[in-house]
């Protein structure tokens, strides 16, 4: 794969790009985005080796889509219509199902692969891709079967050697769990940021008085408006329904509090510490 | 401060153990604890040098109460009855309001320093314990004047060697303003937790989904239950209002999304995401 066209050149594709570039220094990496100054800035980390433009994909072995879900679902059967018969189309998006429905009766509906990487950090733009990021991450393939075998295999090479741990699920289970550990933590994080920021309008030091554990809560707060609003709006009934039992669990806990209740307070506490367990290996 | 006895040697009390030794080899790190397990663990690790007993403590320059808050609260006048009239006696509890409460009419009240040092990890016991865990870190002093100024000033010289801050607050403006930034962060990731534990016991899958955004949220959710029940007891009212803004903040957030509010939402996380220039330099 020679020709490798990124649409997006921030944390995601950017990092895409560099690992790529890396086990293939023979390919060509070209940038594709809205803003000029977003394609050369990735120029100047060297994460592009030059800027192209839509109408260029014909060109492209690989197409790479690291946009927000809202853009790929409106631009994708677009860039399938314009890549050649051989080109294969993968995209990053943080959902699945909508996604994987604007293609599902495209003509070269064969030559695209949905997938999520698991992998990023609170950070944007280019100046936030990593080298080497998706090592030992989870990349998450839905409905594989709808792509060329051949397609397929290229692309599994590809994911494999930047050192992606591979799942297939389909897109509406992928839709369903990753509400839980990974959209529902984003609004958990925005919202105890809200909470305390309110309250911090008046009260200056306080944040004096934060810690790696306030840090840790909150980090997530510090993500993409422009990446997260499209994907709670495309999982909206998911992420309601996290929303809706996260609330009721927090509910129930300070009615024990109301209650005095603490020897049931003790039991929340030591029946989720397991998560420890489970948590074993991600950090 | 030759004799130190340090009453709970787990992750904040055997901490100060190993930073109090490193910088004042000469002294003697005395530990005293419920379980005589735990003690010699303790000492295995090198963090104490000895075991002691309560009884003991008549013969202290310094005395660390290291335990959780409830047991602090029952302590407290005792140990203040046993020790010298020369000795220092600090707390490192994450609520200071009932502490000095129990104390303040004790006639040793002058030998006490309320602190609360902003450090720590979710782990816990003396393996938990970590050399230079409060370099950069800030430690809260409360009702300092009611120490004798002696004892202040070794305390300070103390604090600082081990490269602490110091800040200076009333306990009740600790109690409510500690409730936002920390007490919070801990109950909205344990409900994080079960929330996602409950889903996966029918769903095993979903934490091969989990990333590292999920695993920071969780984080605190590790912490330990006997610590942190009563922490929330005694630091019920200001836990309980923290708690019902976050839910009416994640709540409105809900509705936006029923709503198909997403300029709205984009704007709740626009505005949160400052949170990104306050956290600067905390990790």
């Amino acid at each position: 794969m020679k020709n490798i066209y990124v649409i997006g050149v921030g944390l995601i594709g950017g990092s895409l790009a560099k690992d790529i570039k890396e086990k293939n220094p023979d390919s060509v990496i070209y940038g594709i985005g809205r803003n000029q100054s977003t394609l050369d800035e990735a120029l100047a980390l060297k994460i592009i080796d030059k800027k192209a433009t839509l109408e260029d994909v014909v060109n492209a072995d690989l197409v790479i889509v690291a946009i927000p879900v809202d853009a790929t679902v409106k631009l994708l059967p677009t860039i399938l219509d314009k890549i050649s018969d051989d080109a294969l189309v993968v995209d990053a998006g943080s959902t699945k199902a909508d996604i994987c429905k604007v293609v599902e009766n495209h003509p070269k509906r064969r030559n695209f692969l949905a997938m999520h990487p698991i992998a990023g950090t609170e950070y944007s733009g280019p100046s936030a891709a990593l080298s080497g990021l998706f090592i030992g991450k989870t990349n998450i393939i839905c409905e594989v079967e709808k792509t060329t075998f051949k397609l397929q295999e290229k692309a599994l090479d590809l994911f494999k050697s930047i050192g992606m741990r591979i799942r297939y699920m389909n897109p509406e289970a992928h839709d369903k769990h990753i509400a839980y550990v990974s959209h529902l933590s984003h609004i958990s994080s925005f919202m105890l940021g809200k909470t305390v920021i309110e309250k911090e309008r008046n009260e200056r030091d306080i944040f004096d008085m934060a810690g790696s554990g306030f840090a840790s809560t909150v980090r997530l707060a510090k993500s993409s408006p422009e990446m997260w609003t499209p994907i709670f709006r495309q999982n909206k009934d998911n992420v309601i329904e996290t929303l809706e039992e996260y609330i009721n669990n927090l509910t129930h806990f300070k009615e024990l509090m109301t209650n005095n209740d603490y020897d049931a307070i003790f039991n929340e506490m030591k029946n989720t510490n397991h998560i420890k367990d489970i948590l074993k290996g991600i950090s």
